[in-house]
C-alpha cells in the first residue's frame, strides 16, 4: 500500500450494502474523494445513484453521489482500491469474496464483520488467511461499540481499528476520524475480532435471561461474568498481547449489544427465553442473528482448547442440544459470581 | 461475636427504614428468628406492626411481625444484637449513630450504605473507625448490584459481603443467602465501599451524557472508561489486594446503576444535561442523590493523591464549579478511549 500524502487520494472500497456498510460509506465520504462501493444488486446501485440513499438501510443518510463509484462487481472494486473494507453480514461474505479473481496480494483487507463464516466455521481473519492467503499483516479489523443507526444520526461514536502494522492503523484512523467518530488504534487483530463475535453470543444470553424473567440486578451480574469469561477465552486463544478487556472495543462493544433492545442477537435470546423453540425463534426473524453461528464455532474452539466457559456452554446447549433454557440458566446461576 | 450454631440464634439488627433497609429485613427474615429493626419514627413502627408493611418503601413486602422487634431507639437495638447492619441513606447515618451511647465494642458493624457522610466528608468505614473507634476487623460491607425493588419481587440478585475476617464474611453469607439471593465473599472492605460510592458519581455522568443527547454508543464507551478510572482510584487508594474490578460488586454495581432509568443519581445528571442548573435539578428531587456529595469527597481525595480521573473531574466541575456541562463533556470526549 502506498503511503498516503493526502486523505482523499487513498483508494478505498467498501464491500456490502447493509446498515454497517452504509454507515461506513457515510463516515468515509467526509474524508475520501471517491469511495468504491460494491453493493449487492443493480437495484440497490440504481436507487443510490438516483435517489442518493440506500433503499433498505439507514435510508435517512443522503450521499453525494459524485463521491461514490458504485458497482455490483467485486473485482472492479478490489482492482480499483488499495484498501478494501469488508462489511457484509458474515453469512454473505463467502458469496461475495469467492467471486474475487483479480490480483489482491498487495491490498489491505479491513474486516468490519462481527461473525463467523458459517461455511468455514471460522472467523474472518482465519478465513482470509486460509482461503485467500491474505496474511495478518495485510489485514485490519474495525471494532465498535457502534450501532450504525447512531452513525446515521452523527451521534458521537468510538471505533477501534486493529492492525498488525501501526502505519496501517494510523492510515485507517485518519480515514475514519470525524466530528462524530473518534478512533482508537490497537495491534490486537484477533482479540478485537473474537470479542466482537463473543459479544453477540453473550447478547443472546442476556436476551434469554430477560425472556426468562430475570431482572436488572441479574443482568448486571451476567454481563460482569461475561466480560470475565471473554477474557478467559481471549487469553487462551491469543494471550501474548497485553490487553485490557475493559477497553471500548471489548467491554464497550459487549455493553452496547447486551443492553440494546434493538440487537438481533438479544432479541433471538429473548424469544427463546419466553418459550419459543430455537427453530421458531429463528424463523420469526428476518435474518439469522450472527451469534447463533458464533455459539457453535466458539463452543467447539473452547472445547478443543479445554476452556471453562459456563455462559457459552449454557447458550450452546440451548441453541444446539435442545436443552431446556430455564434449566440451563438455573444451573448457570450457580456458576456465576 | 459468638460463633453461630444455628442461623436463627444470631441476633441481628438493622438500622434504617428506607428501601434498601426494608429489602435487607425481608432477606434476613427468611434466615433469622428475630430481627431487631431500628426505624426512623413511631409512625413507621406503628404501620409496620399493624399493617405488616413499611408505609413508605417496598410497600408490597409483607412481614411476619412475630419475627420483628421494632424500635426507634438505636441503643435498644445495638445492645440486643451481635451484628448491626447500617442501612440508612448516608446523609442520615450520623444523626442515627450519634445517639448511640451503649457499649458496642464487640459488635460487628455491617455497612449497606453507598455514600459519603457529608458532615465528615468521608466514607462509612473511615467514619466508624475515626468517630466510633470501630476497627476494620469489626466492620463489613454489603455491596451490590442490588436494586431493592427487585429484592421485593424476589428476582435473583447477587450480593458481595466484604469483611477483613473470613469467618464474619461466612456468617453473613449464611444470613443473607436464599432462593433469590446469592452471596459472594471478599476481603476488600474499602474497595467494595469505594466502588459503591464511585458508581453513583459515574451514574450522574451517564445521566448527564444522556441529557446532553449522547447515544448508546457513547454510553458504552463512557461506562468502559468509568470502570477503568474506578480501577485507577481503587488501586491508588488501596492497592494491596488482588482485585478484579470486573467482579459483580464493582462492574456489576456500576452497570445496574449507570444503565438504570430509576437511579436517582442518573436522573440528577440527566436533568443537568438537559439544561437545568445544578441547584434547580437538586431542588426538583425529593432527596439528594448520594453521588452529589460523593463527587466532592472523591474529587478531593483524588486531587490530594494526584490521581488523573478525567470523568470525576468533569462531573465535579459541573456540580461544584459552575462549569458548563456541555463544554465539560465536549472536553471529556477527547480524553476517553
Amino acid at each position: 500500500m502506498a503511503k498516503k500524502n493526502k486523505k482523499s487520494t487513498i483508494s478505498v472500497g467498501v464491500i456490502g450494502s447493509g446498515s454497517f456498510a452504509t454507515a461506513i460509506v457515510k463516515i468515509l465520504s467526509g474524508n475520501c474523494k471517491t469511495i468504491h462501493w460494491c453493493v449487492r444488486s443493480e437495484f440497490v446501485k440504481g436507487v443510490i445513484e438516483q435517489r442518493k440513499h440506500n433503499p433498505n438501510y439507514l435510508t435517512t443518510v443522503t450521499f453525494n453521489t459524485r463521491d461514490l463509484s458504485i458497482s455490483t462487481d467485486i473485482n472492479e472494486v478490489v482492482e480499483a482500491c488499495e484498501i478494501i473494507i469488508l462489511a457484509t453480514p458474515s453469512i454473505y461474505l463467502s458469496d461475495a469474496l469467492e467471486k474475487m479473481n483479480c490480483n489482491y496480494s498487495d491490498k489491505l483487507f479491513v474486516s468490519a464483520i462481527k461473525g463467523i463464516i458459517p461455511k468455514h466455521n471460522d472467523i474472518v481473519a482465519h478465513y482470509l488467511r486460509d482461503v485467500f492467503k491474505i496474511g495478518f499483516r495485510n489485514q485490519a479489523v474495525i471494532a465498535g461499540p457502534c450501532h450504525a443507526e447512531e452513525v446515521a444520526m452523527e451521534r458521537l461514536s468510538y471505533l477501534t481499528i486493529a492492525a498488525a502494522e501501526d502505519q496501517y492503523a494510523e492510515t485507517l484512523k485518519d480515514l475514519f476520524s470525524s466530528s462524530y467518530i473518534k478512533v482508537n488504534t490497537s495491534n490486537d487483530i484477533l482479540g478485537n475480532e473474537y470479542s466482537a463475535i463473543l459479544k453477540n453470543i453473550y447478547a443472546i444470553g442476556a436476551g434469554m435471561a430477560n425472556g426468562l424473567g430475570y431482572g436488572d440486578n441479574f443482568q448486571a451480574v451476567f454481563v460482569s461474568n461475561a466480560i470475565r469469561e471473554m477474557k478467559v477465552f481471549l487469553d487462551a486463544i491469543y494471550g501474548e498481547l497485553p490487553r485490557d478487556v475493559n477497553e471500548s472495543a471489548y467491554l464497550g462493544d459487549l455493553l452496547v449489544t447486551a443492553y440494546s433492545l434493538f440487537s438481533r442477537n438479544r432479541n433471538l435470546g429473548n424469544l427463546i427465553g419466553k418459550g419459543y423453540t430455537v427453530k421458531s425463534a429463528i424463523q420469526s426473524m428476518s435474518m439469522v442473528a450472527e451469534g447463533y453461528y458464533a455459539a457453535k464455532s466458539i463452543y467447539e474452539t473452547a472445547t478443543e482448547k479445554k476452556m471453562k466457559l459456563p455462559i457459552i456452554n449454557a447458550i450452546y446447549n440451548v441453541l444446539y442440544e435442545e436443552k431446556n433454557v430455564e434449566k440451563q440458566f438455573a444451573k448457570l446461576t450457580n456458576k456465576l459470581t
